[in-house]
């Protein structure tokens, strides 16, 4: 029985005049795209040029909701109740949801976004209220959550359809954190060794830490940044090691996490 | 057999820390609630407040897109391409359809806003750009539009579910049009006068000018302003007249116009 | 010699078509007023109404700049560089400037606004940062600084003038800090008791804590909450204790905190 | 005797993330570098980064204020008040004026943005306004204004310092408005061509139309576009082509336009 993995990546994250990332170039590649929604990033025209692209390459239409913070492209933390940021979270994967329908292709999952996503990785409460507000729009949606973090806890508390991500480009501690960005080798630059990377932990089924060890895990999809420098160059590695190694490269079916 | 008429105005037009026009009191008259959608007014947290509080009154909840121009609160003519403009309303539609359905009540209704809502009132092929828009989202939902205007003439061409409004505090010219602001009485600010005239309008399925001629008309629907020192006021002398003259107040069933 | 004393009080915290406070009103009361720059409130036009009324009623002008967060009015903490926050002071405290000075009354000092003043308050490192880029921009204005805290210690670290405020109706306990809002007694909400407590200040030239104990300060100016229902009737009661008790109300002359 | 010219462009044209144009390339190249002010584009970071580099290279600071219109970058139509508009510009002025003076380099002129620009072009009433605006703020500021148009008339009128810009990439028709962009040759793409004409134009002190008449006019700057795919080349190809012809470049001295 062969392998199957998903590859997604961050998509629309222009604004106005703005571009961010080659878009074109990775919806040839990835098969889920995480669209943001208009509050760190792209807006109505970039949502509805990028699920176009996307329906038409068959690539899957995710909503990629974060903080309402265009200056500092949501990646800076922001302190809300847990009440305004589950209506957030509600009124981005609500457009999403709606604008996909328009498109003529359904949004599948949710993803979210810069300092909302990390803030979540190592917060339960905040992971549920602000997956209960994607659930409250799309009950059945797939929520994609960083695997051994707070949020894969928090969707298995909800038992909602998920999938569980890796990184292809950030080294792991031992305890399934990401290694500190300040710290050497945090970030792998090369693309034939993440890709090498990508492989082995798929067909391990588990994360391979910095120090070699193996962690068990589902993994459902594999993040691959859009905005740096080598993205398409490593997206191409990687999609390319993982078909030499007859592992099915398509979107995931979202299920619960057991 | 009673008339029936449904009674609209907007609502939900507050931003963060800032209220606008007395909410509570309108929901306890009117039969339709047109939420702002984030873009001239009306953030997520205000629209999920102002849906909760029409479903709990039974108020049937409206989206209500403007342009996107907060400090101007979309009342500035702006210049957008047709199809950028069908973008920014299936935004506005499909967070509203999806935040109503999140609250447990369903959108029944598009009114457009302020500038927006003029320039189209003048302009078929704007309309025409707009609704095919809001039908792309919700193809089932009722849109308000303005009686005698290009508006009207865009959802008979489209064949779409709509609503015919006439206005409780404005005098018309004789060709449907409104008398321009900046002529005496333009604008009713007499309680009762509006109450009057608009039973005599709803009895006569007629828009009344301003010099006494009758225009034949569907009227589904009367908008009641929610922003002037008389608004409430006047919203319940007009619900008053109009219950005491027999005529239902309900919220409208769209249907085409013919 | 008779003591002196400013009042302060935010202003101009509208945006586009939205109002906060009794501006009006309390530009008859207060000596000083800190006007919103356009990030946390305070677009534009609000700056110049607000402007030309402090002016035609002898009312010093101070920039009042907060986080770039307008939905939730510059009071949700929000992390950002230092070099990035120096910027957006700069830029607010530069707009207020020259707006001042169009309006023919000059800028005569600054404060800082919401969850920006309260991090700074903890924070030297932050409110030296902050203060650097007022006085880059206006190296002989006021600075007005919570007293007892890390901004006051900043400001005296710079050399830079200065003014020291109390507040008339929050309750301080015995470091200086102010009781936690979620404690009883926290906000003084009777306008009497907040006269009266002010004047005993002011009179002893110290704080006068929640038990009762005494820690001598500068008192510059008294910060008169301009967005609670009291507001009004506490600036007046406030500015009549304090006039029968011979105290002098004047904007302040700002100098360095020895 | 020498003649003397100055080169322009537009910079700091990013937003938070997003950049827009090769400013550094190009500030090797300009004169004068109008600076976006945060409304249409140029966030407080980039007007400090891009003031530093302007600074740093000798180049001349401008304020390059525009529509608040992010989404659309200020190159959308908004009708506005006067006096809402003069606010608007006197804020984007009094920010770059201030923040230029704290990069330790003066504000040396003013030049308007797109729609804004293009608005004024044909309307003297509102560029009066706009101009009348900036004065407010920077009585001794030189305005950039474009030749034969409304916004030259208004500054003939207000006798302020001004400068008169020709376009280096686009035709003229013969009463001196720019060809519609929609007419094949409206835009010059070729490098050399409009390096070519630029000197022609220079030398001639006059605008040589499509046709090929002359209009004398007084001819202080030549703008430089900075976001097209050719900017930099056309931009380098202007600059050896007037230095081979002997034309000195450098900022100019504004002065009252006869």
């Amino acid at each position: 029985m062969s392998l199957t993995v998903d590859l997604n990546s961050d998509m629309g994250e222009g604004f106005g005049p703005w571009m961010s990332g080659d878009d074109e170039a990775l919806l040839d590649i990835v098969t889920s795209a995480n669209i943001a929604c208009g509050m760190h990033a792209g807006d109505w025209d970039w949502m509805a040029r990028t699920m176009a692209r996307a329906a038409r390459n068959g690539v899957g239409i995710g909503a990629h909701p974060g903080f309402a913070d265009l200056q500092g492209f949501g990646r800076r933390k922001l302190s809300m109740p847990h009440e305004s940021l589950a209506n957030l979270v509600r009124y981005q994967v609500a457009a999403a949801e709606g604008m996909a329908r328009a498109t003529g292709a359904p949004m599948r999952h949710v993803k979210l976004h810069g300092a909302l996503a990390n803030m979540c990785a190592a917060d339960r409460e905040m992971s549920l209220a602000c997956y209960r507000a994607v659930l409250s729009v799309a009950p059945d949606t797939t929520i994609m959550v960083l695997a051994g973090t707070e949020q894969e806890r928090a969707v298995r508390e909800l038992g909602c359809n998920a999938a569980s991500e890796i990184f292809a480009d950030r080294a792991y501690n031992d305890d399934a954190t990401l290694v500190d960005r300040s710290l050497p080798g945090a970030v792998i630059h090369d693309a034939e060794a993440a890709a090498t990377r990508v492989v082995e932990m798929v067909q391990a089924g588990a994360i391979i830490t910095a120090t070699g060890k193996t962690l068990p895990c589902r993994i459902d999809t594999v993040c691959l940044h859009s905005d740096t420098p080598e993205a398409v160059e490593m997206a191409r590695a990687v999609r390319q090691r993982l078909e030499a190694a007859n592992v099915t490269l398509t979107a995931f079916e979202g299920q619960p996490i057991a």
